[in-house]
């Protein structure tokens, strides 16, 4: 049984075992994701999430960053988790299709606050948390698998995450892993449909929550299928027509998916970046000409069309998901940033006039990182860019500086400039604290 | 859009709409639902779930029936579904194959904790849940809709049927409801690897709080797809093939799914109840022989093996989902109610030698109320039982006596005897109450 081989592993590793390569990219991990939260602490959606679940909270046990309120720990994680996922801006292991840190990040805070835990403790758990969701999701969605795009991955699998990253620090036991592991997988759930409202979201935040009482149900005693992954009527038969079960278990603590994830430089779908990528770089050529663009063809990965369709998106939440959106901003404005879902964009008649002139075609033969623009001019002059691997993809990653750059942007405004360095610098010096809600204080 | 239609209906529905009949059957399934919670709130996996989950309660909202504690109405909710269900003794709609009373009583319970419910208010919310809950099962299960008999379908529809209820107590405009129903859909998980775990109930439960989670976001503002069932990506395509939405409409309001709903006399799968009945009657015959079972050959409904398949179950919650227990325990002992899961009977060895003796056989032509059992006695005589409609079908109803007789066996203890007659008469004048709570009051 797979959730037995897993359960062996998780329990076994420690600190020593991950390669310093793999560690780092989990402190990266963690920064861009605390960046994010930070970042999104003040968005509608949190505001509206945290105003009508306040109530029922438990005692104050974890802070929700940003927002000067304390809540038992499964809603603070579902809180935190939401506020790291509203901007579109997290993280994305591509082929995994997954945003594989706010689910276990959010988690594991919340724990931390609870029960201390010291940097090296919590660098394993998010790390194994991250990489058996992005199995989980690998084994029932890329080929031979064949899983339906119309999943949300981080739904499905980030529970599953979060509960092994839990149970990590809990110290559960074997058997007890492989409860937690169950009861997470069997609240797996969350489907596409969702894009453009506020509860594209809510389907990532919850699964912290979800992965976290998981865990503190299977310390307790409470039972699950064993089978629950690879058993008859298990997860791998719900979500797969020929699941991948090898995904799970091949070079496991040899090959990390972690050192697959990525960080998103823009705040939307990673199917568009490249996209945006060549369209900024259209846009230092045309304002050079000073002529306006009569139409735009894009050329791109075959989900780029599945994923982001919206023509005319109606708010900040569709135009996250759109890429006629985010083309005519960075052809227009040449930013595509935070900034730029903002009410005057939304609202400026010159960007939705553009989104009519661009045609967007897919190409099987293109990679997700991968994009082509063809701009006409008034004038009748073309011009053309192929973006081979856009900014932020595996082959072309952000690099720390950047990362930390974008982890200023967003938490500048949370924390103001003096204590901005000190979070920036705790954060990188992860490994070192004993205490890793030595991060967060003062944040709340 | 399906949402908004259901959004109308349910909105603009009122007690006087729901005929008679309905209404009766609406207290019915809340009686016996309320049995069965009395019934199973000593249950070991209430106990641990209870203890695990308590540090993690908001305020003292709402009663968990029986415990002599009060937590949020999320807890709450959940555990008094739980309670309801660990005994697999509650009920059950053949062809939504739903267990429907669960979520949706639980959650709305805890809401006529919290807000002050009326009677006729309640049992309004009541049906509408367990209707479209129903109907949400049969869109995406019965033919043609070719889902999979893997997904646990209470738990992918009892929260819709939940976020309903509540959403028309807590007064949602047509909006909030569709936003309520979304949330709530996005949600809808779990699987049978479960079967025999504690987690299988949890499956359950955890429908409720996620039904009264969707509504309170939902009244909040917080949005969700209102193309959740039948739009792209939308919970329809994921969950069948051949989604057959028109399940979900077709005579809305005048066509009742809870006048199909029945409730269970022996605590376990109702595919198990005909052979029960069968071994029942073989047993008075064979007592009068005295002659010992060699062979017992059973043909019973095509998914009886696909779902009670364990031959030999290891502990109680693998028994409620065994036909071959069922079937020994039947014919030894000539009793199958909430003490033959006792651990007596477990570990009797002339009930695991039997089991071994059990053959079955499905048989494609047999409904789900339907079997055949064939003992063959050391003597050479042989005994055939053909049971058409096993007690408690829909074609053979549990009566009202019936099931106040169930109620106030399982009742009894949690109660007192004094208690007992005043409880049974609140719940069957529960249509006359100004506040359903008085039912429940002295049950913490």
């Amino acid at each position: 049984m797979v959730t037995q081989f897993i359960a062996e592993y998780v329990s076994d590793v420690k600190y020593a075992d991950l390669p310093e390569s793999v560690r780092h990219e989990g402190v990266r991990a963690f920064l861009n994701w605390l960046g994010c939260a930070l970042g999104g602490h003040r968005h509608g959606s949190v505001d509206v999430a945290a105003r009508a679940l306040a109530p029922f909270s438990g005692p104050p046990q974890a802070t929700v960053l940003g927002r000067g309120a304390r809540y038992d720990i499964l809603l603070a994680s579902c809180l935190n988790c939401l506020s790291s996922s509203v901007n579109t801006y997290d993280d994305t292991h591509a082929e995994a299709m997954v945003h594989p840190t706010g689910p276990v990040a959010a988690a594991i805070l919340a724990i931390a606050e609870w029960q201390k835990i010291s940097g090296p403790d919590f660098i394993v758990a998010l790390c194994l948390g991250i990489e058996m969701e992005c199995r989980l999701s690998k084994a029932v969605s890329v080929a031979p698998a064949c899983g339906s795009i119309a999943w949300s991955q981080t739904g499905i699998a980030g529970g599953f995450g979060a509960a092994i990253a839990v149970g990590k620090l809990l110290g559960l036991n074997k058997k007890q892993l492989t409860w937690a592991m169950g009861t997470a997988l069997s609240q797996a759930a969350g489907f596409r449909a969702m894009h453009g409202s506020m509860n594209l979201h809510m389907m990532h935040a919850r699964t912290a929550p979800s992965g976290i009482q998981s865990a503190l149900l299977a310390r307790g005693g409470f039972t699950s299928s064993e089978a629950a992954i690879d058993g008859k009527f298990g997860f791998a038969s719900v979500f797969s027509e020929r699941p991948n079960i090898d995904a799970l278990t091949k070079d496991l603590g040899s090959i990390f998916e972690l050192s697959a994830n990525t960080y998103k430089p823009y705040p939307c779908g990673i199917v568009i970046h490249p996209i945006i990528d060549a369209c900024l770089q259209l846009r230092s050529k045309l304002t050079q000409m000073a002529d306006p663009i009569v139409q735009v063809q894009i050329k791109a990965y075959r989900e780029v069309l599945t994923l982001t369709y919206r023509k005319q998106p109606k708010d900040a939440l569709e135009a996250q998901v759109s890429v006629y959106y985010w083309a005519a901003v960075a052809l227009l404005k040449g930013r595509a940033g935070l900034a730029e879902l903002g009410a005057e964009f939304l609202t400026d008649a010159s960007i939705a006039a553009l989104q009519e002139r661009i045609q967007v075609e897919t190409d099987a033969s293109m990679a997700i990182d991968q994009a082509e623009v063809t701009v006409t001019a008034a004038s009748g002059q073309i011009f053309d860019i192929r973006v081979q691997h856009c900014e932020g993809s595996l082959e072309s990653p952000m690099t720390d500086e950047q990362l930390e750059g974008k982890f200023r942007m967003q938490s500048l405004a949370a924390v103001g400039p003096a204590a901005l360095d000190r979070l920036v610098n705790d954060c990188w010096r992860l490994e070192e604290l004993s205490d890793v809600t030595h991060v967060i204080r003062g944040l709340d």
